[in-house]
């Protein structure tokens, strides 16, 4: 008889913990796993200027080792009187559990947990730790990236499942075997401040930007066999000026991309300066780049993916499709470590008022990380 | 023997008179008009959330009936340890005199009032009023405006000189007989925010927005017999989204068009709205037309134009070109009254530190208005 991840699920969700998660939760997490044999480290890491943050490490068994990443803090509730039910309740209704992390991620993290208890019961073969964190909602300065430092101090993992919600439509359907990178640059433009009825004395900068910004819009390629066309959004331009009569003195843009691995940074930089220093047509342009950056990557262990790809598959009746789409996750920084890929529920209600999960679906996805255990750790 | 202008021109300038003028300023006209046998009427007009201002018009004679409007308000003078005399010392330093208003515009004013006090010594023809305000460099809402509604109650006039500056290069190069309409308006675009990384659940407002701005610099015109081309500047172009991976969900610019004789309002925000509308390309678009506008105008006198072209001539020595170009001034309100021709003295230090004048240009300057009196007034 296999464990019920729902009132672990529960005890989650009751346990209150908008980001950076306080102890409480944490505590949950290691009396359940300890009572399972894994030695559990509990480690708080602080930063200049941050808040520091709670964090947890569990370990059981030798051999093959298979990482369980999640967090368990989770995004504040917004309008509680327009929930359904109060957000921390975990209410359940028929087949739903209603509550704040139900989806992202405290059901996944206790589907996790159950199918790892099962593992222990049976003192199956290899390795299983746990990466829980308490700050992936927020500055997630003080949670994965040092847990994760501090762990490869310690040991090494041949493999990461990150348990984020990746179901577009329905459980199954999506694993995530890598994301684009990410770069992001403010461009401005000098011009020379002047009157408007005396444009002949001044130089509008605003005739380049626009120059700049449409040039940066056009496609930059047509996406690659893993991953989507590298797509540019610019995210805002400014120029500020509260006259009428007045022409401007300089004007800017900044603008994020999300890259495929047709790119480096240093290729995707060039190119972007040669289309921002063309459409300039000899106005003075400077361009700052952004250091909050991320690699584009991609999980090149195919055992991996096809373990994970034929267990999903096997629990859930659907064959997962693994996709490189979406924002940035920690699996970017645990790409750093061994190869990982992310696998969760479904995401449809995760950051909004009534958040909630089918408890059917939380049993299936419990059932998906037992046959990715079998299938990772028996490999 | 001519009355020299310079004393009057100094007095002026030591009556500090920053924006709006006080009565010290007037004062000194008054007493220098009436002296002449001007009947003097003073007037405070004031409006709503405005500060009072003092007005004054003056007249003597019947007749073909000429107006010179200026203004005896200055800017103030900024750093004023930078002037090399203090600004309203009204300093003599060989040819040049220095001070606040020397070019802007109490020297011309100085010059009107002297060529109008030898007319009335020589009880010369016709009638010659002063149409002089205190407000021109402030709101100018207390000023011409409600001074002309006014004088119409009680007189018609045949002609009006503004003294404005108006020479490019040197003094009798140039008289304005028109300027270019003025037409401003914010052109907001509607997106729907949304992360970066899922761009396809969102509409980024930008592309729109530059497609709009690109196609409104597109020429307009090329320009007409007396105007230069139509010019549009966007002034402005604000999004004012923090954030490096949102979507925004709107983004808006503001522009100014400076319009010639091709235009009406009607057919200017017709093609305007055309070109904005086709370059949205279906995006959800609004236009916002500000209240503040000005029509394209042309003094069609041509004997006046001629009559003030040949006076400026023969007291300067150079054949002035008659243009409409440049910012708008009182002139704009005064066309509606009478047909108007702009002329004043050089403007390079206008506004500026050390502000000042040549003494014999400001000579000259007031026998060009002697000749234009003596043109208009015989004629």
């Amino acid at each position: 008889m296999s464990t019920d991840p729902l009132p672990l699920a529960e005890a989650l969700i009751r346990a209150e913990s908008v980001t950076p998660a306080g102890p409480e939760v944490f505590d949950i997490v290691e009396r359940t796993l300890a009572g399972a044999g894994f030695a559990v480290e509990r480690m708080s890491f602080a930063s200049e200027g941050t808040t520091p943050v709670e964090n947890l490490f569990a370990t059981r068994g030798s051999g093959r080792h298979l990482a369980f990443a999640g967090h368990v803090d989770v995004v504040p509730p917004g309008a509680v009187a327009d929930w359904t039910h109060p957000p921390f309740s975990a209410a359940i209704d028929g087949d739903t559990l209603y509550g704040r992390g139900a989806q992202d991620m405290k059901g996944a993290v206790a589907a996790m947990i159950a199918a790892a208890l099962d593992w222990a019961a049976a003192d199956g073969p290899g390795q299983i730790s746990f990466l829980i964190t308490g700050d992936e909602e927020g500055v997630a300065i003080n949670g994965t990236m040092p847990l994760l430092e501090w762990a490869a101090a310690h040991t090494r993992f041949d493999a990461a499942i990150v348990g984020e919600p990746t179901a577009r439509a329905v459980l199954g359907d999506t694993i995530k075997i890598g994301r684009r990178g990410s770069l992001s640059a403010a461009v401005t433009v000098e011009g020379k401040q002047g009157h408007v009825a005396y444009q002949e004395r001044a130089e509008n900068p605003v005739p380049a930007l626009l120059a700049i910004g449409t040039a940066l819009n056009l496609p930059l390629d047509e996406g690659s066999e893993h991953f989507a066309p590298t797509n540019l959004e610019i995210v805002s331009v400014d120029v500020g000026n509260p006259s009428w009569n007045v022409i401007p003195p300089r004007a800017s843009l900044r603008f994020n991309v999300r890259f495929n691995d047709h790119w480096t940074f240093p290729t995707l930089q060039a190119e972007l300066t040669r289309r921002i220093e063309e459409a300039a047509a000899g106005a003075r342009v400077s361009i700052a780049w952004e250091p909050f950056l991320s690699d584009c990557f991609l999980t090149r262990d195919e055992a991996l993916v096809a373990a994970v790809t034929d267990a999903v598959e096997q629990a859930t009746g659907v064959r997962p499709e693994a996709t490189t789409g979406g924002g940035t996750s920690d699996a970017r920084f645990i790409k750093n470590y061994c190869p990982v890929v992310e696998f969760g529920g479904v995401g449809s209600t995760m950051h909004q008022v009534d958040e909630r999960t089918s408890v059917t679906e939380l049993r299936t996805l419990a059932n998906a990380y037992r046959a990715i255990i079998a299938a990772v750790l028996s490999a």
